[in-house]
Formats: structure tokens, C-alpha cells, sequence
């Protein structure tokens, strides 16, 4: 195999890191805190020992994971320091996701998962309202399928997975696991699709798709990942543009109001266009390194599928047309892009309308005698609480230091903590204390534990911490963003590591030199443009828009 | 392919079809009722007709399947004719399912996908509320996992498909797509499981599983197909035991309160035990052709597995001991046992509480005069009924009539129907219509329309739909069993096609015996056991427990 192998997850900078400020958990080994971390990162049996040592290469060198063990501190890499190993430590601290066995291949833990679950809430929802219903196609694709679109095949034959043994036989078609679906897709449109009557038809499925790819790295790429892909066919490229830029919307505002990531959306250009598609439409999203994150796509296919696959319905007019298509996915990557945009040195941040839980309440007592009065108090304030909708645990664990608590749920990322202590319980009141706004400038004392008034001040602080996220990512990414007009300040843009924002009407060739030259590609075309005539930074020719340059994941 | 090819859907049986009884649909093409059957089953476009004329044999013979056309009448072959194709026809006309374009594998269409939704919905639910959290193994396992537990690969085998080419090259080590994840699940836990605090492990996978199967039939039996699988690991056999216990009682539950079908519950032979297993429990339901379908499994893995993979935990005191483990599975088989219990010969027949449409409204007019009121009216008892939680559909459609509108609904067995006609309207009242109970019987007059009375009678309705299709599905599977003493009774009952329950404590041998000479097979020793000494109907020896054969799918 020539594929480069991903460094595990916590192996980076070791040297480096030491040098470094580190946050420290795991002060001793007691009880976990099973419902979130009841599996953790490890010792190595004996046994497992040796079955690393005759581990073919395939498989990911596990031997070499465990930098950090439990029994030990474990230490989150500041992300000044080194990004990568930042990103990498708070997913496996954070105990988002671990390696699979094969190469590339991602286990998604339960707190990565239940964020996954949040988003899959949150769509399936708005892909209901705008009309799709879903459904599931299988993931074996003939390959005679791939190879009748030229522009898909040539996108992604590289990247693909085969089948070619079943039931202990050589096939004589081998097959392909789904990159994506657009081919199988049309295949059976093609005998559902009769008459406009027909049309439109809006589907979507919820599924693993699997790309061979080189590089990866946890949830951004991988292997093989967990996404939604939405298929539509329409009687007119009106209707097809028309629900291409509905659905990059609809991921706009999910990402704008879920997620508190301020994308900026706009059109692909020709060469980054989705292998197939006619128009790509994008919503990029700036990490903490300022690299751009592809975050989530919505084709307009025109008729390219459809003239393939001879998908085509009878008119009003009584004429055979081709159906004009779109296609639109977020996937898994989505979570590496909220870890990326929100989280600091103490850990993941997560936004409120998205993290597992919400809230975190911590008893604190010294005296046994306190015992008792604080730890009811903790459970009343989690019922009443999570009687009112709001994702709500308790951690009375008696073998950890509030402080351990404090550390290890800011590293988790949940949004709000409240404290509860002695003086707390004969006031009748709480401390609230929010994950972003560090120490003293982040903590209100003497909020009452009643009902109501907890309630809507719970959901009050929530909803200033989401709003909040969303505005410092938003000051932190145009920030970031150069305005250029020629050339040379594109290149200083880019050297200095931001995003750069020039008039382009130049060649596809021209584009391909500044990623040679730069690293940074065309991100979009946003739609949000200055107004004005424009001249192309590069060849001074007029320019209709403004394009978004910059390196990304 | 030396493969069993699938009958298609609709190729069978159409000359002893065509001399029965017909329920007729689709009288003329017009505007389609969108949202349910926007696709359907078609004429196929010269291009496909070329492309399927070059099908290679791995691909499902499509042009075979088209025995009914949109444009003409459809038709359901009467159950008590031909099961099988009166399956078929139900899956198509209804809109469930349709082939993928490779053998055995099946698309699952919007109205069939909702009501795996809906299974989805209340199971996800009793899994959190018994401690399990979701997450994600990767569908890729190395080669070499399967092979080391002994029954697993013998048990898997056959029915693996190979990924042996990735990004253009021939693998080193080639990839099994997952038939089940024991193997990786254990591989993983050996990483994650170090002391008796990290247990129990409980966690749970909604994913697409393959298993290159000879002979397929849609959602009964698949080369790929969606299913929840459960996975935990323990400090103690007894825990593992209440595990597997549990969860098959999670199962039995959603089967008589949610699917209305008395499945029996028990525990296989060890003939019958799953691949791997210690135990396996069961949910056997009786289908409406008296074959039995296994519906659910729960086994106690023991350490069969966690010996395999080395999964230790250091103990209270110390020791180093290997896990116990269970695993538990339903997959979209579900649905052909719904279909299966409940279907009759007007088509589906779906339980209330997994029909994605429960009520169906269907306005009545025929004066132009009297339109709008109908309309109106049904328009707002829909929107009353929704707002109390009830999935209802208005059929407003103006180019069917309503004698079309009602056989359509009660094939896709939508459990109610509310006809509104003028008189209706003038006197502020509906017809309730039922499912299961044809004709006048079913039906009801003079319901009031105003919301409180309606909603509580509607939502009434709903719950006696539901108890008697549970108790129709009971009578008919009591009065199906027949208690057998010896070899000759248990060959008689099953020549009547019926299930036998007797003594049983002969050996293996003798129940392979009998699976050769009379197609049956232990479907399990029911937890249900009648009191008193027991003798062997094989062998006149002391038996502990009746046992039931049946035919099975």
C-alpha cells in the first residue's frame, strides 16, 4: 500500500507539548462518569500487545496511540502551540471518536455521536418541511454505473472501494461501495419518472458512503462517514436552481443558528465544482488555524445525470424532456468543523443548540453533614430542569475535586455550569458559570433555585452563550479576510495565513497557479458582493465578482 | 454466479393470477397523489431497455419486472392464492420497496422507510432508557478479525463480501463489509475496558449490514440491510444474562404493543444459536401463511468473544478476568413481518402505531356547488386531527374518484378513513371508516367534526385498530399450534403447514432429522411452559421443555 498513514490521534508534539502549558484531568482513577465516559483511551492488554506486532499495514498502528494514559494527567496540546495536535487531543479527551482498525477508518463515540444525533435532528426536520421524504439505496453500485458520467468517473474512480469477492465467489461485475449516490439514484428514478405529473421528486437518505482517500484525519476525512444526501428531479433547470440554492440555505441557517459557525456561502468555481455537477454552491466555514472547511454542498446537476442514465419524463406537450437534477450533503466532517471553530485550550466548546448536554450541575460540599441537603438540592435543580426540555446531568461522583469536575466538563464543552454548595442550599439559590466567559467575568452567583426563575434564566444564559459563539467566530473570521486587488497582496494574505478576498475573472489555469504557487484554491464566489466595477486582481481584466481564496481542510 | 436469481417482484405466478378475483386500481393516469406515490412502477424507456439488455447476470433482471404498468389496472393476487406473490404485489402496489440494480439488494422506498422510522422512534427510546448510548463502528473489518472466533467464521463465512481493491490498489489484508460488528465491537472494547468501573459497556448501532445470501425477498431477506444492533459487555455472567433477557423483552414489547404481533418468546436450540453465542433468545412471529418469521434476536455472547479479542477488565480484587458480553438485532425484516401478520386481500394492513399515516381524509362531493364546503371542512378536520398528534392526510385530489381513493388507501393500509360528504358538512359530523373491518360493519356515522369529540374518537378508534389486529394475530396463531406427543403428530401438523409444540430433549442429530424430513426447525423453547413431567415426542425419554417446530423463513 502507498497510502500515507494518518499519526494517531495523540502522537504528535509529544517533545513540543511538554514544553508547553497543559490542562490537567484524571488527578486519579475512581468511578468514571459512566454515561459519558465509560470508555476510555488505554494500556494495551498483553494480548493486544501481540496482536499489534503481527498487524498487517493496513491497519492503523494502535501500538502507538496511547500517549496519554488514564491512569495518568492527561493533557489537551495548547492549540497556539500546534493545531493539529490540539484537535486531536480534545478528540480523544474528549472521547468524540477513536480510530478504527483499517486506515482512515473513524469509531464515532457516544458524545461524538449524540452530537451527530442533534444535527440529524435538526435536518430531518427542515428536509420534511421543504418537501422530501426519506428513503435508502443500497450501497453497492455496479461499476459499469460510475463509469457513465465522464466527469464523475474521472472525479472519483481514484477514490473508490470495490467488491469483487461475495458468498466466497469472484463477481463478474465488480462493485462499487458508494462514494455518493447520484448514479444508483438515477438508475431508479429512471423507472419511477414517467410523466411531469411525476415531478418533482425530492428524496433524501441518511447514510454511510466511503471514499478511498489518502490523507485523513477524524471526522474531516475519512474513510468511510456518515452523512445525508438529498436527491431531487424537477420538469424545468428553474425549479432544479431553485431548490439547489433552497437547500444551501437550509444549511446556512444550520449552520448560522445550530451550529454558531458564520459560513460564507456562495458558488464554487468551474475547477472545484463536484465531479458531475453543473453549479456547486458551498458554505465554507473559517477554523481557529483560519483554513477554510468545506461544510456542506448543493449541486445543480442540469441534465448530466439524467442524459446518462436517460432519466426522462413526458411534458405537458406530450415531448420526452431529461429531468433536471440537484444533489445536496452534509456530512461527519460537520462535527471536526464545530471542535475547530469553537474550541480553546481547556477543550471542545460546544453551542448550546447542539451539545448532549446543556448543562452540567456540580454539588459542592466539605462536611458530611452538607452532604445530603446539597446533593438533594443538585437532583431538584436537574428535575426541574430537564422537566422543562432543557439536556441536563448531575455529576455527584464522590471520588473527584469539584475542581476536576469544573476542568473535565469545560473540556466536554458544555456550555453552562452550575455549582451548588452549602451557602447555595440555605439561600435557596445557585451559581451559574458559562464555558465561554473564563473564571470570575463568567460566573453569576445568587440565582434562585425555584423553578420558573431558574428555568428562564437557564434558557436566557443559553441562548446568550449561542448567540455569543456565533458573534466572536463572526469577528474572528472577517477578521481574517483580506480585501485584494492584485496578486502580490493575495500571496501576503495567504503567507499570513488569512483568507483573501479579490475580483477574479481569470482562467482556470490561472486559478490552478495560485494553488501551486499559494496552496489556497477559490473557496466560492460569495453571494454576498460588493458593489461596483471590479478589476480581476490577476490579469486586471473587468470582473463581475469577488472570490474567496484560501487554504483549507 | 452460481447465485439463486430473485423472482422479480411482479413476475409471478400472472396466469393463475389472471383467473382470480382482482382488487383494481388505477383506473386512469392523472395527477398522482404526490407525497405517496410520486414514483411507481413503470414502463421502462427504450435507453433502459438497452441497458438492461447488456445487464450482466450480477444485476437484477429489471426488464422482468414491469408485469403491471401505471397506465392500466393494478392488481394484488389474492392472498389465499399465492402467498408469495401476494407479498410482492403488496410491496409494489404499496410502494415499500423496490430491487436495486444488484441482485438481491433492495431500495426502500419513502412509505416503506417510514415505518422503519417509526420503529426507529420508540426503539432508540426504550434503548436510552435502559442505559444504552448510540454510536459508530466502521462497516470495514479486517480479514482476519472473523477468523478468530471459531463458530463466528464458520457461521459467517459464506456469506461475507470482500472489498479487496481501495483507491485503485489490491488490498494486503482484505476487508470484510460488516455482516455483524461482534468482532470489531470487541476490538474496540479490548481498547476502551480496563477495570470493573468501565462496566457495564452498553452501546447500540442504527446501521446497513451485508450478508451475501442464495435466496433473497424483499425487507424477509436481503444482501444488505438496515438494522439496530446492541452491544454490551459486563462484569458478571448474570449481568449478561439480564441483559439478554432485557432486550428481548425490549423486543417482545414493541412486537405486541407497537407491530400488534403476539410473537412467542424463547430461547433457540443450541442448533439454532447464533454464531458466536452462548445463548440466543427469540421472538418468533407466525406469519399469515403459518411460516414463522425470527423477528429479533438477544444473545448472550458469554466470553466467547472477549477471549477471542482478549477484552479483560481487572476485577474488585485485582484479577484480570474477561468480559461477558450480549448482543441484540432488529433489522427490516420487521417490516416483511408486518406485512406478513396483518396484509389481507385488499393489500397492507398496517398497525396504528407504525402506520406513517394513520388517517386518511377523503372528501366527497359532486355538485360544483357543494366543493368548497367539502373541501373546507375536510380541510379543517385534517388540521384538527394534526394538531392532536394524529399523522393524517387530506386526498383532496380532484381526478380520482372516491371509490378509487378508498381502495388505494386501504391497500397502502392506512388503519382509518374519514369520508366527508355535503351532508356531512350540513350536519357537522364525519364518517369513521376501519381498516380491518370491511363494509358496513367498519364504518360509523354521524361523528361529530368539532374537535374535542372528534379527536377523542378518533384517537379511540386508533387504539381498538390496535388490539384487534393483536387479537386477530393471536387467534389465528393459537388456533395454529398444534400440541404434539410424538414424531408422527409433529409430522402431521407440519404437513397441515401449521406449528407443533412438544416435549423435546433429543439430540442435535434428531433435530436436523427432522428439519430434513419435514422442512422444520426449532424456532425456540418458548419462555411459556405448561406445568407437569414432560416425555421426548422424539424419544420417550424425560424432557424439561416443549419446544416448537415450524417452517420458517
Amino acid at each position: 500500500m502507498g497510502a500515507l498513514r494518518l499519526p494517531s490521534l495523540t502522537s504528535l508534539s509529544s517533545a513540543a507539548a511538554a514544553a508547553a502549558p497543559r490542562y490537567h484531568f484524571y488527578r486519579q482513577l475512581c468511578l468514571p462518569l459512566r454515561s459519558v465516559s465509560a470508555a476510555k483511551f488505554s494500556v494495551q492488554s498483553s494480548t493486544v500487545e501481540k496482536e499489534i506486532a503481527a498487524t498487517p499495514p493496513e491497519l492503523e498502528p494502535t501500538s502507538q496511540k496511547p500517549r496519554l494514559q488514564p491512569e495518568k494527567d492527561r493533557v489537551i496540546t495548547p492549540r497556539s502551540q500546534d493545531f493539529n495536535a490540539w484537535y486531536l487531543d480534545i478528540i480523544a479527551n474528549a472521547e468524540l471518536a477513536d480510530y478504527g482498525p483499517v486506515r482512515g477508518t473513524m469509531v464515532i463515540r457516544p458524545y461524538g455521536y449524540a452530537i451527530w444525533e442533534a444535527i440529524q435532528d435538526y435536518l430531518n426536520v427542515k428536509f420534511k418541511e421543504t418537501g422530501h421524504s426519506n428513503m435508502y439505496f443500497p450501497q453497492f453500485i455496479p461499476y459499469s454505473f460510475i463509469e457513465k458520467e465522464a466527469s464523475h468517473v474521472e472525479g472519483f474512480s481514484p477514490e473508490l472501494a470495490l467488491v469483487t469477492v461475495g458468498g466466497g465467489k469472484e463477481l463478474e461485475e465488480k462493485l462499487v461501495v458508494r462514494p455518493t449516490s447520484e448514479t444508483i439514484v438515477n438508475h431508479m428514478f429512471t423507472q419511477w419518472i414517467h410523466s411531469y405529473r411525476d415531478l418533482p421528486l425530492m428524496i433524501n437518505q441518511w447514510a454511510n458512503v466511503t471514499r478511498w482517500e489518502m490523507r485523513t484525519k477524524p471526522f474531516v476525512r475519512t474513510l468511510e462517514f456518515l452523512w445525508q444526501e438529498g436527491h431531487t428531479a424537477h420538469a424545468s433547470p428553474e425549479e432544479a436552481e431553485k431548490e439547489a440554492l433552497q437547500m444551501i440555505d437550509v444549511y446556512t441557517k444550520f449552520a448560522y443558528e445550530q451550529a454558531a459557525i458564520p459560513v460564507v456561502v456562495g458558488r464554487k468555481s468551474k475547477v472545484e465544482t463536484f465531479a458531475g455537477a453543473s453549479k456547486t454552491y458551498t458554505i465554507e466555514a473559517m477554523m481557529g488555524d483560519r483554513k477554510a472547511l468545506q461544510a456542506g454542498t448543493s449541486h445543480n446537476l442540469g441534465q448530466n445525470f439524467s442524459r446518462a442514465f436517460g432519466t426522462q419524463f413526458m411534458d405537458e406537450n406530450g415531448e420526452r424532456q431529461h429531468v433536471w437534477q440537484t444533489s445536496w450533503a452534509i456530512s461527519t466532517r460537520f462535527i471536526g468543523g464545530i471542535i475547530m471553530t469553537h474550541g480553546d485550550d481547556a477543550g471542545l466548546m460546544l453551542p448550546p443548540n447542539l451539545a448532549p448536554i446543556q448543562v452540567i450541575v456540580v454539588p459542592i460540599w466539605k462536611k458530611a453533614d452538607d452532604k445530603a441537603g446539597v446533593l438533594d438540592a443538585a437532583s431538584s435543580v436537574k428535575e426541574t430542569l430537564q422537566a422543562a426540555g432543557i439536556r441536563v446531568k448531575c455529576d455527584d461522583a464522590e471520588q473527584r475535586t469539584p475542581g476536576w469536575k469544573f476542568n473535565f466538563w469545560e473540556m466536554k464543552g458544555v456550555p453552562l455550569r452550575i455549582e451548588i454548595g452549602p451557602r447555595d442550599v440555605s439561600n435557596r439559590s445557585v451559581v451559574v458559570c458559562r464555558r465561554d466567559i473564563p473564571g470570575k467575568q463568567g460566573k453569576v452567583f445568587g440565582i434562585s433555585m425555584e423553578s420558573p426563575t431558574l428555568v428562564a434564566y437557564v434558557k436566557g444564559k443559553l441562548d446568550e452563550v449561542q448567540s455569543s459563539l456565533l458573534e466572536s467566530a463572526k469577528s474572528f473570521r472577517d477578521g481574517n479576510i483580506s480585501d485584494v486587488s492584485s496578486y502580490s497582496e493575495l500571496r501576503e494574505a495567504i503567507a499570513q495565513g488569512k483568507w483573501a478576498r479579490g475580483p477574479w475573472s481569470a482562467s482556470d489555469d490561472e486559478e490552478l497557479k495560485v494553488k501551486e504557487e499559494t496552496g489556497a484554491t477559490i473557496r466560492c464566489f460569495p453571494f454576498e458582493q460588493p458593489e461596483g466595477a471590479k478589476k480581476c486582481l490577476m490579469t486586471g481584466n473587468p470582473a463581475e465578482e469577488v472570490a474567496i481564496f484560501a487554504k483549507s481542510y
